[in-house]
């Protein structure tokens, strides 16, 4: 059975939990605290050197790090990840793109206003995070203003992915009501079978 | 014949010409300078909505961006992407740390000393961006003390992503001189066949 290493609350590591459930896949989930150290431990670097959640341990012994390669490899042969060559490319340019232009912004955003053990200080650098922020959300309003889902009209780990914190992108400040096409298809996200809300350990 | 939008000194495009070559296939360069403005044009946004180079046409009409995405797109069925399902998940894995743990610091340094019109204005973003550039410096010298490559002890585009930028930290102030299994890593790269040099336009 796959152990994930994450904490429930956080965007990436609610990824893997939601093509967990989506799949049916059992697993066992270990609450980890990056806040009380225990993503800097010795045990814990040695299961991803990079000292970040998620990891999972596939079988005793064999772990994988970075949340976006998580799903790629638990969703690989599913409805979730396309087996043609060009849209499993697009998968990934939509997995990059979180990472790169979407997450640094609405994630980090989000992290400072919930988890920063003093939110006040942080004010200049939550500011300087909403242009990047409102423009990934652009990018995917863009998309979705013609399509249902991110990636050849179906729900795939693109969706999953970019779900993460877009849904919760209003806990660092994004005001999403002027981004339609996003709230109708977060809302055909959470229709989905096998759903899955995110929720505090 | 695949037509590849980049600008030649940018590592992220450079992985691009660096597979291609590789890999002996045929393409076309178009030179684009984002410090002009070329990236924000109507033409290259239809290209790329997220404004951002490189960008490749596969076919007529038929865009994709995001050089990671890319890079495993041009890979796939060829030696530098594994067939194994665990192996390609490592891969990604590097790929995914190059976008979100690398790039953001090695890279965006390099930028603001060569790129940037007053380099002088940046030292403090500049001063911030080392710890976590050298952070993953040593993530990556871990990994390469035990082993030639970063993933199944081959060449793999986890290699051409992760070089694409190191080779250069150099010109964002990295010292790699205590990086000794790095910098033995990039010789082997260097010497890979197919290998090419980033050159200016």
């Amino acid at each position: 059975m796959i152990k994930v290493y994450g904490m429930s609350l956080s965007g990436n590591c609610h990824k893997v939990r939601m093509v967990l459930e989506a799949l049916h896949q059992p697993y066992s989930w270990t609450e980890i605290d990056p806040a009380k150290g225990e993503t800097r431990t010795p045990e814990f670097l040695a299961r991803n050197p990079n000292g970040k959640v998620p990891v999972v341990e596939l079988e005793p012994g064999v772990y994988l790090a970075e949340s976006n390669a998580i799903i790629c490899y638990l969703a690989e042969g599913s409805p979730l990840m396309p087996a043609d060559r060009l849209l499993r490319a697009r998968v990934l340019a939509w997995l990059f793109f979180e990472q790169y232009s979407h997450e640094p912004y609405i994630a980090v955003a989000r992290y400072l206003c919930l988890f920063h053990p003093d939110p006040p200080s942080q004010r200049a650098l939550l500011e300087s995070k909403m242009p990047g922020g409102y423009r990934a959300l652009e990018v995917m309003e863009k998309t979705l203003a013609d399509e249902p889902f991110l990636v050849d009209g179906r729900y795939t780990i693109a969706d999953i992915g970019l779900y993460a914190y877009t849904h919760v992108a209003s806990d660092g400040g994004f005001d999403l009501s002027r981004f339609t096409a996003i709230r109708d298809w977060l809302a055909r996200v959470a229709a989905q079978p096998g759903y899955v809300a995110m929720v505090g350990p």
